[in-house]
């Protein structure tokens, strides 16, 4: 991973001379995650630029995030479980390619040992998304041995600790994690947005463009939020 | 991996049929990992059966195991750390293809923070084989952020759990066991035969094939070895 670039969420300044970009009447507004994209205009690191096709609409793509390249039907999974409390969310997740539903209150038994028996054994991929940490060990548990691979996306607790038994991994079980699915995002970025372009994903079970639904707009109270934020 | 004929201690007889194949005096001595090969001559599923070069002298090839197929020089790594409490097994350990030496008593800090020193992030990929569930965190935790995988060989206790912290795996790192270097011994192991016989592996750090030593011969008292399994 870029060291250089890297989130950084305590750093609040510009890397090449430690200072801000921003001020009012004098004060120093700190850098929000090296982009500070929640205003108009704003000064980056040349690293964290890339150029997107010109004719996108950036009141749409501005949304393509780790969301959308983390997800399972844009690598072509075909049996798609989504896991999750909330049954309303079901109908949602249609929209991104799920296909089958688990809602662990619906059982007695961990959910990784009802997949297990849904699965004949376990997934080969599993993501999970929540960063929760008893969700991060059943995600692990619930790929097939031999060579299921369990993907973190979501962000853990600072403090939170992952403990399984080891014998999971010598059944040959694989635990990695992604940031922003390994992209680079200067190079890698603009590939998103032509694929929304290109609708490349319209499909039966849904479309990755409908998907990208913007439910409301709003005007973002800027010098507040960034007032927060420094505080 | 093989439901079937994964290594299972406690099963002690034959799948097919659920009995053993060895008695004294109308005793039944039970099956040994499913091969029982302390014996002269044995009866194995056909799954556990391997056919090598017929020319091979099975005195030496015998000892051809996990510790041969999941090494790090038999993969092409070049800098190959060797982390050891005993000094002494360095020497033994460069005929392995080991050429740097980390003594974790030699270190006030942890072992993976001085790996880390060495090579300026971490290393590409470690092998954990002694089982310690220490020595799995330390191994896992001394892989390169980015693209680091650690990879378990050692068999840990029963009750061992694994710990870390999740943003460990956030940061791109993957943890994997691996059996028998997920070799399918049927098919795999023959080659390993051959790669003996071919002398594949005579390098200016060591002749894989003078690494099989063969320290003393002795004959088993596989009566007894036997019995005490039963018991």
């Amino acid at each position: 991973m870029c060291d250089l670039l890297r989130i950084n969420t305590n750093r609040g300044v510009m890397i090449g001379d430690g200072k801000q970009r921003f001020s009012k009447n004098g004060t120093p507004i700190n850098q929000f995650l090296g982009t500070s994209t929640f205003s108009e205009y704003t000064v980056i690191h040349e690293g964290c630029l890339a150029k997107i096709d010109p004719s996108a609409p950036v009141d749409k793509v501005c949304i393509l995030s780790c969301g959308v390249s983390s997800g399972a039907r844009i690598s072509g999974a075909s049996r798609i479980f989504g896991v999750d409390l909330n049954p309303k969310r079901l109908e949602e997740a249609k929209n991104f390619g799920v296909n089958e539903f688990v809602n662990p209150r619906d059982h007695i038994k961990p959910v990784q040992e009802i997949i297990a028996e849904m699965t004949n054994g376990g997934v080969d991929r599993s993501l999970e998304c929540t960063g929760n940490i008893n969700l991060i060990i059943s995600a692990f548990e619930c790929v097939y041995d031999g060579w299921g691979v369990a993907v973190l996306v979501g962000v853990p607790s600072t403090d939170a600790i992952f403990k399984t038994n080891p014998f999971n991994f010598l059944d040959e079980r694989t635990l990695k994690g992604t940031f922003f699915r390994n992209y680079k995002p200067r190079t890698d970025l603009p590939s998103v947005v032509d694929m929304y372009m290109n609708k490349v994903f319209k499909s039966s079970v849904g479309d990755f463009n409908e998907c990208l639904l913007i439910t409301f707009q709003q005007k973002l109270e800027v010098e507040k939020l960034l007032i927060d934020f420094n505080e």
